[in-house]
């Protein structure tokens, strides 16, 4: 059942701690959408300790941003704790596409690790596809295909939910597909929001590991409801960025679902 | 003698230069929190030159929230640096409990470089001296000991004074407890404000490093004033962070003392 | 031929990548200050993907604030990649002066890359051409000579435009020398808009490479500007932060011109 509204009151009461292996430039910005939102986070990335993180969290979020070979090496660690655990793991392929060590990359924790859900934009999943696509650096800037056909077809074809984030989002599990039309041009203004909604998704598949297609479709609604909220008053994109935490922490479970665009397409 | 306002005035007038060797996630946050108040902040990790980058600071800032082995071996270094200049050193022991790995790296800092200040949460502390507690990724939940108890205990069996924040702070040397009852609780909903605490407690150290006991609870209080502040008009999280950096730039040195509660226990 | 408007109107039409190697504090900033201008910023310091990004992007930015060795050896091999496809590169040295090891990374990279414009202090730049100079961890607090005459000083010694920031800033070929008058107190009040300076002289350089004295003037004026107009409602460092990003993206070329006090000396 889709409901952002009750997943969200669920975070809000259990407070999962969701472990991020992320970017050096958004940690500080996932740390606190999650703790916003009501989740708790924690980054942790050295291999002496990934795998005790993950066994104490309720999900792990893969984040390629900022690549190095040892931190490559934490992620597939923490994602084989991750699925010894059984918990869900959401992995943004940033800038997969830009160069061939972070499509590799994220090839191949797509391989190793059991991924719950991908979360990135059509260049970024067009590349993980070999559809066509043209990335530069982190932004797509052009893709082939239909993104609600790319989010099906990715999905079909890496065997994990694909959550599509753009104008309007799309998020499969290869069979059915949803869309979400929330959200707000100044999401794009600044950096790290694509992290952030990859961030939120581990929250919400924290507490709905079940139904991890409608999970991950209502982050992207509830991010996107907070972007519309702090947009009513924000001057542009730094004090968007400010009110967007303000509005993830008032973001209301009464009257979320009013609010919410997710439709089945 | 207890005043912060004192302290204060001398930050503002000294500008003393404070190096933090701190986790990724706050970097910016500290810095800024450290140019608000009226230090210098330098953020320096590589072995090449932490010595270096010591010997011309007032104080050392060591903080475990983001580990990796190459920046366990610079706090070492800058650490005996510190010791051999004779300048306070504050030490964070993020996420202690949470993974072996952090509790063996606090505990190993703490037996090799000469700390003046241990400033973290009840469950950090806790772990520390063995005590129980539950500690969840970097928040503290459970701890058993009532923190003035904690406070003192730790202080006596490590030999440090121990500053345990919480709702109400208290901070030891052992012997003699101060608490601190400043603050607002929107500093928990914003990630590394734990973190700031420290690195201002190095601000003050840096300026009084004669009376570290006073230091660190005047550092508290600067804090949770500026958080009382900031508070006063923010509309959640993300607009607080940004006013808390405005309401530590504003603290008025002659207004200041006034407005801290620390009492002698 | 000086005109900020047009450089600017040149970004926002095509949205030029800029490859940032630079430090862990400002990393978040530098990102949104270019996406705030109009530019794409791409972090990346793998030393197996540097080229590469390089190769796709129209400017390099590298900034030694928080260095190590593995990320100089990446900053090589992003500027040799640079020179090769000729694009522009700037060059930070953060805290040149305050350890050695800074300063011999800084002269490094002017000796092995080449570099287009170096964006310092007055204390950093003093330092590289064995001026006298007090550099205190990041921050320059006394240079031996007076701004322009260092600016164009370093600018014949080292072979490169030579852009010297502070109340007010100077920019030199070695022969002209560029003054800029805009600006406000409160950029020092918050850490890393020095290297959003720098981040930005990368983003106006990519557009304008075959006037690059114009071009690295014409940053820190605009730069200059939005600081103007954030300091205008801004209550502190915190919300001059946030607003900083506002005026970036509010910045209008059909006025800007008015503004900018850029001079030939």
């Amino acid at each position: 059942m889709i409901s952002a509204a009750a997943t969200l009151a669920e975070i809000r009461a259990r407070k999962p701690l969701v472990h991020n292996i992320t970017n050096y430039v958004v940690m500080n910005e996932t740390a606190n959408a999650t703790l916003a939102l009501g989740g708790l986070p924690v980054m942790a990335h050295a291999a002496e300790e990934v795998e005790e993180m993950t066994r104490i969290a309720s999900a792990l979020v893969l984040n390629i941003g900022t690549l190095a070979s040892h931190w490559i090496e934490s992620m597939l660690l923490a994602g084989g704790a991750a699925t010894a655990k059984q918990i869900p793991v959401v992995l943004d392929p940033v800038g997969a596409g830009a160069t061939e060590y972070r499509t590799l990359t994220a090839r191949r924790i797509l391989d190793i690790v059991d991924v719950t859900v991908l979360r990135g934009n059509a260049g970024e999943v067009s590349t993980l596809i070999g559809a066509h696509a043209e990335v530069r650096g982190v932004e797509s800037i052009v893709a082939g295909l239909d993104p609600a056909e790319l989010a099906r077809t990715a999905a079909r074809r890496l065997g994990v939910i694909t959550s599509v984030t753009g104008p309007v989002d799309h998020v499969s599990d290869g069979d059915r597909v949803l869309s979400v039309a929330n959200g707000h041009e100044l999401l794009a203004t600044v950096t790290g929001t694509g992290c952030m909604s990859t961030a939120l998704t581990g929250c919400f598949l924290a507490v709905k590991p079940d139904e991890p297609l409608e999970a991950a479709a209502e982050a992207l609604a509830a991010l996107g409801v907070a972007a519309e909220d702090a947009a009513a008053t924000a001057g542009g994109p730094g004090t968007f960025h400010a009110l967007l935490y303000d509005a993830l922490y008032a973001l209301d479970p009464a009257k979320l679902d009013a609010r919410t665009r997710i439709e089945e397409l």
